[in-house]
């Protein structure tokens, strides 16, 4: 069983609303030092299987096919191994 | 400026109905190696200041007014020094 990492983030550029909003929101809480708020996802997907190479291709497969979208995001797949 | 890392994910034994949606897409995409998917979110917030100890402190006060649910969520806050 491998475990991967996907992180997936708004391009440079691309502009984060719900960012802002958490910046806005946690300067009216008397956070005045916050200068800027940038928000990511990740997900953490178990895979069967070994071949690390394999699973690495799948999820960027997975990133093209459903979890990013291409014009707005990037994405960082790091694959870690479980010990089982 | 300091940059903090903030990860915020649903404790231990807490449904991912997310997760689960995903897991099921992904599936049904012929993605069947995947046995598991897990939600996350990341904040990347600058800060104002230098002091990394007093950064923390601020973050975990954030994490607990705003950006986290003490009920359902646990976070992991990384403080990262910006070269400029």
């Amino acid at each position: 069983m491998l475990k991967a990492r996907v992180e997936i983030k708004l391009k440079k550029g691309i502009v984060d609303p719900e960012g802002k909003n958490i910046k806005k929101a946690l300067n009216l809480l008397q956070f005045n030092e916050v200068k800027n708020v940038k928000v990511a996802k990740v997900f953490e997907i178990e895979i069967e299987g070994d071949d690390e190479e394999k699973a690495r291709d799948r999820i960027e497969a997975m990133c093209r096919r459903l979890l990013a979208n291409p014009v707005i995001n990037d994405y960082k797949i790091d694959i870690i191994r479980e010990n089982d």
